[in-house]
This record gives C-alpha cells, structure tokens and sequence, in this order.
C-alpha cells in the first residue's frame, strides 16, 4: 500500500541557518545582558523573552540556570575557568542562532576581551549587546541571593565588584538604568531597540 | 504619543519548555544517531531534517562540524576527551528540547555508557537513538574520508572499528541498515518510527 512516505524526495539541500529563520518568520539573534549580579538582567531577559514569546519569536534564555548546573558544571570562578565559562556560552549562543532561534544569555561577563570574543565568535551583526546599568551600592543592597555579603565576608573570592572588575561597555548597543528607570520602562526601552533588528 | 509598548504589562510567567513546544506545534526530541564511521549518520540525519524542516518543524543538526570546530574545539581524541564530548553534546541537547526545537545528533558515539548517560541526562522519554547499522567492512570501504585507510596505518590512534571497539546498541528505538536497505527506505523507516513521536 502507497502513502505519503512514498513521495519523498531526498533533497541534496542541507538547511541552513536562512531556511530555518525564514520558517521563524525572524532572523536569529543573541541579546548579549551584561551587568553587576543583582543589575536586573535575569529580570529583563525573562521579561523581553516573555514578550518575543507572545509575539511568535521563537526564544531561548541561557543563564545560571541551565548553564552553570548543566554544561559547564565542571568550571569553578577561577580566571581560567570564567573565560571558558563565557567562550561556552558564545560558542552555544551560535548554534542557537543558527538553528533561527533569539537567544538572550544574561550573565554578569565582566570582562570586556571576553565579551568582545563573543561578539567575533557569533559574528558582528548578530550580536546584540545589552548593559544593564545599575551602580555597585544598589546592587549590593539589593543583594537578592546574599552573595555581596558573602563576598565582602571573604566567603566568596573573585567577586565582580568587590574583589574583581567590571568592566563597563563603553558603547553597548542598548543601556538601560534600572535605578533611573521603572522596570517597565526599561523593557520598553529594549523592545523598542531590540524588535526592529530582528525582522526578517 | 502612546504606542503599542505601552500596554506591555510583564509577565511573572517564565516561558516554559511546553510554552515553547506549543508554539513550535510539535514536542521537541532529541534523535541520537549513533553507528561507525561511513555508516550514513550525517547523511540520513540531514535528510531527515529536510523532511523535517519541510513539514514545518522547528529542527536542528549537531554534528562534527558545527561541534568539533567550536564549542569542543578543546578536546583531542582520548577516553576522557570523548566522554567530555558526549557529555556536552547531550547537555546542548537539552537545551535544544528546552527551546522546543528537535536536535538531531550525529555522532559515532561508541559507547553504551556514554549514550546511556547522554538519555539519562536528557531525560528517558525524550531521547530517541537511532542505529545506523553498517557493517565494517563496507564503511572501510566507502572511506569516504579516508580515514580508515590512516588508521589501518597507524596515523589515527584509537580509531572505532579499528583499534576502539563500537559497542551496538542492544534496543535501539530505531535501526536501520545502509547495506541492506537503499537510503530512500532507510529514510522513510525514520520518518515512520520517529514522527509519530513528535506531534504535540
């Protein structure tokens, strides 16, 4: 008996990155957070992946989450280990991107030679970078997961802004104040910015 | 002027693994190929996703070359490199599900353990492992990239099938045999095992 398994053609075509974005209806793209622990980046990501998601993108967050418990749960925070940590993570993000899926990453990523690996890893135009601008003393009186008081009691080392630099990104694609600026706003402020980049 | 950013009311809601499948219009699997080298992995997963990719399904390939040249640029060919490559691959993998995408895996993958590790990682009932059986002898053959003609010499060191044993898998949910069967059969007995997995 014939069915419709009996059509099949195989195709010498491979997929590739323009077919899956097109099946999207978006080009892919990685929405690079940075900030200070406890800037709102996690917050703003799932937010600005909230909105994506309704509006039909196809989106995926990578975080502490499922990153630092799953794939590279073999990395501690020495220097070694974050700029391993961060070149994962980029090297993820891409492959996300090329299967036609907005990936948003929000980690700290203090560094800017490892931010800037990132950028030429995925590639220029698919790199959007996002600092999520929040002053130090805020951060640390915020202190969501009580990490600053850890740190300043010395029970964590290599702490980014206390004991380790961040490094600000002098010309992000997008800067958002979430002191300045309600959390709504700032959000706005993102799609504003983000949503005409990712049209196909 | 107000403008369609300002009804965005932000969800508490994270987006969800079934969030994202829903929107895709299908569950996301992960579909492991495992079998020697030659064997027709590559092959017969890419036609897959074309077939996939053109029934409107949101896919995704890992194979050697979008892996070995970037995120497990790092690792060499020894015991515990090859385990650390299966065991990223599988982590990746599950975020793929996570985004609702299906990620086809092609890889020699030659041990039980490892491939058994890889399911329990992405969890039982969403890991499909597909046999591409084909005897030795013909994949040396077809040495499509010369590969076995270097280890019979010597020049690759623990090469499966020649001096590192290919462990078959006992149950696989699919396997299909390129020798006895033409490609275009082997295709379709993927689609008619694997696609009634994947409706939501």
């Amino acid at each position: 008996m014939e069915d419709y398994r009996d059509h099949i053609i195989p195709h010498d075509h491979t997929i590739q990155r323009s077919d899956r974005e097109s099946k999207q209806g978006h080009v892919a793209r990685v929405i690079w957070f940075t900030g200070l622990s406890g800037s709102g980046k996690s917050t703003l990501a799932g937010q600005l992946e909230t909105y994506f998601h309704n509006q039909g993108y196809s989106t995926y967050i990578l975080d502490g989450d499922n990153i630092r418990s799953g794939l590279n749960n073999d990395l501690d925070f020495s220097d070694s280990s974050r700029k391993e940590n961060i070149r994962r993570i980029a090297e993820v993000s891409k492959l996300f991107i090329d299967a036609g899926v907005i990936v948003l990453t929000a980690f700290i990523s203090p560094f800017k030679e490892d931010r800037q690996s990132a950028r030429d890893l995925v590639g220029d135009e698919s790199f959007i970078e996002v600092h999520v601008d929040c002053p130090l003393e805020v951060c640390e009186q915020r202190d969501v997961k009580g990490l600053y008081k850890k740190a300043r009691a010395g029970e964590i080392k290599h702490f980014t802004g206390i004991d380790s630099p961040f490094e600000e990104p002098e010309h992000p694609d997008v800067r958002v104040n979430t002191t300045e600026r309600s959390q709504e706003d700032c959000l706005k402020e993102l799609i504003k910015n983000i949503e005409p980049k990712i049209g196909l």
